[in-house]
């Protein structure tokens, strides 16, 4: 067998104890807020099959899917099917589907669309779900982009209930100042106030134009922006009717008095406002933690699937894009024959989070997912006089070990160390004789003789 | 698009909320009692690079691993490899490495020993890990067999103590006992012991006919393993030789007396006496809650692998197959050029597991990852009455929905039992008036009029 060094495929990651430890503090978090506001966990497979994914993301989204390979003769099989034709002409594209009808899951929103309507007769709407799986795009891999990565999401279909909207905004804020982010912000804006503001300058049809521009603001500044405007057919009368818009500022409240002067005219970018408001009034009822939440009308994120509002969440205490993004869809269930069911959903961009706790220093030093106590011994004796009390301390849910009789203690308080056990018992024969157990605290160093119930007390009332 | 009634590719499943509550439990129980004994949880990719798993797992297993096409244009870049040599034979076998170098995970055990390789600088021995993934097998799906299934494994590499062994015992008598089981049986042996058993008539070179044949004593009794052994070239004498051997029956200390005495002339099978004895004498030290430990000489899983302790799991409630194996491997990581760190290991059948609980009733009724409250309401006033009470509830860390107003009371409250909430409030107008809210327990149909607070203490009291 070979024996070169072993390596993971490109953009793909181990995740080692303390990594998975961060992790599972992350989605951990996100899920018991997730639960907290009713939304219940599903789980697809890995596999969806490959017509289930093909057409739904674009033909960029296309060639980007992983394919996998026909188990058994797939050759046999493709030939049996169309190969064997003379006029076949071999590329890649054709011969995909001869030897692959199986794809790795691209994002959680196509399998949820299949998943609702698939089992429609056994779901009862509104459906809050939330799932939490990894994802695969063949993306050339760079710094913070990866070809599997998780996703978080959260989505309710069925509802048109605009208490939904207001929800999600809770969520982040909840689950964002659990995790520890001291200052961020929840944009929120609405596919209908873009539609609005397209409508009074009659370019309704240019919205995609409209909207790909502004939502630019923040990168290339006004001037940039009423360039790209002018490039993509919009006249210098145009500009000065948006300009105010887009540059709107102030409270938010202050924002929506002058979009609607602005939108005066549109019925549809009224409607926008009113759902903005009512989203507001939700939330004037009760209490953000820490989230500012601010009306962007330059917000566009996915504007052709997004028909009402729009979410996107940025940290302020460090440079990152956003850590999460969402909104309402009209259609999500369409593309699979289930015509005129709403939704709104939301994600929470992990990888991107982890990154900013990290930076931040966010991470909680301890964690119950870890060892607390590592018991100590040199000789089968003290492994027999151990062996009784270990099994004493993990009947109070102490996460304890005992080191292998026979290492010297420089090895095993280096093993507690490099796992960052907090606590270490020493046994050697003088305690053994009196029955005071030396317990000795890592980090300070402070060691106290104490009998072994005493010791309990002790880790019990500073476990997590 | 098309509005063909969408699936899973055939093997896989979809997991539906009820399940994934179920799921959890499980996972969440085992890896608690991982964590509990100082096991730390690692993940590795999805897919591993081809060349790390061909090979592993025998003919059979390379044909049922699940092989990625390579992404971008695969055929052009065959071509540009081999395929264009005028005397390439164009066959599944010859075309797989030219079209596909990554693969699905086909079981835990391989890319754990990959990580050991690869980060064994990074490493502090002795390594406690467990890894708790889905693993893909292109095998003929049937009941109970997957496709894509969850495997639950601990090991620990780098420590022969056999402390290690006793504690894999206390970890499956601690997992299944919280789990519910009431009666089940962990079987050990020890693969020294069925070395000295062919040894003992001189047949060393024919341990796997031996073994092969005896395993099966369960099924076939022993008039078939008999004949077997007859089949497989064993004598008469033989067979009068080792009967007594593989049907010893009473206490695990006398099956060790007896194995003693017949294996006296076999150094490997006193050592695997010794072994099993320093097991047992660990157990002896503490208290098992609910398994029995058995010393089974005809437990042989795996043979070509384990050459220490064997581990199988039976519950005894249900007719199942095994819920439960292991075993110490003393070369896990020389297939990728580390020699010599030996190793133990067990896993959980979770899927098994699933199934006996289920069976046996044994799932809670509750879980605190579900909603405890549906608040119901009947107009935007009452909604707006609710919202502010909603994330006081929340705010106690209970899963409370509202339901989003304007939908018949039987509506909510058929939405309340389709997800198995516990408690409904009621908020009418009259409940607004007196600020007494109707609090309705779902499974007794009791209703009381209670104000907030009491709401708060009487569910904060329930709550799992």
């Amino acid at each position: 067998m070979a024996s070169i060094k072993p390596s993971v495929p490109k953009g793909t990651r181990d995740f080692s104890p303390t990594e998975m430890v961060r992790r599972n503090f992350i989605f951990d978090t996100i899920k018991s807020v997730f639960r907290k506001y009713g939304y219940q966990q599903i789980e697809t497979p890995t596999m969806e099959n490959l017509s289930t994914l093909t057409g739904k993301y674009g033909d960029e989204g296309d060639k980007l899917i992983f394919k996998v390979l026909n188990s058994g003769d797939f050759w046999d099989s493709a030939q049996s099917k169309k190969v064997k034709d003379e006029n076949f002409e071999y590329n890649s594209k054709s011969l995909t589907p001869l030897i692959s009808e199986k794809a790795l899951r691209y994002d959680l929103t196509v399998p949820f669309a299949r998943y609702v309507v698939q089992h429609q007769n056994e779901i009862t709407f509104p459906f809050k779900r939330f799932q939490v799986q990894p994802v695969w795009r063949a993306d050339r891999p760079q710094k913070g982009r990866y070809r599997e990565f998780y996703q978080c999401d959260a989505d309710v279909v069925g509802s048109d209930s605009l208490l939904n909207e207001a929800e999600f905004i809770l969520i982040y804020d909840e689950a964002l100042s659990k995790l520890g982010l001291k200052d961020f912000t929840i944009k929120i804006n609405n596919r209908k106030i873009l539609s609005g503001i397209a409508e009074i300058i009659d370019k309704a049809d240019n919205i995609i134009d409209l909207t790909v521009a502004i939502d630019k603001l923040d990168k290339i500044g006004l001037d940039g922006v009423i360039k790209e405007l002018l490039e993509r057919g919009f006249t210098e009368a145009d500009i000065e009717k948006i300009k105010p818009v887009i540059l709107l500022e102030g409270t938010n409240a202050g924002k929506l008095e002058s979009l609607r002067n602005a939108l005066a005219n549109s019925i549809t970018g009224l409607k926008g406002c009113d759902e903005i408001e009512t989203v507001f009034n939700y939330i004037a009822n009760c209490q953000l933690q820490t989230a500012n939440l601010e009306l962007d009308i330059t917000l566009a994120r996915g504007l052709n699937y997004y028909t009402g509002a729009i979410f996107e969440v940025k940290t302020n205490e460090v440079a990152m894009g956003s850590i999460g993004g969402g909104g309402r869809y009209d259609d999500l269930t369409g593309m699979f024959g289930l015509k005129g069911l709403t939704g709104v959903g939301i994600s929470f961009g992990a990888d991107r989070i982890y990154d900013v706790l990290e930076e931040l220093n966010l991470f909680p030093a301890t964690s119950n997912q870890s060892t607390q106590l590592l018991i100590c011994c040199f000789d089968k004796e003290g492994e027999a006089f151990a062996f009784p009390i270990l099994q004493l301390l993990r009947k109070q849910d102490l996460n304890t070990e005992l080191y292998p009789a026979g290492a010297k203690l420089k090895k095993q308080l280096d093993y507690a160390n490099s796992k960052n056990i907090p606590f270490t018992i020493i046994i050697g024969s003088e305690e053994m004789e009196s029955g005071l157990l030396t317990l000795k605290n890592m980090e300070t160093g402070v060691q106290d003789k104490l009998t072994v119930e005493q010791i309990i007390v002790e880790l019990v009332s500073k476990a997590v």
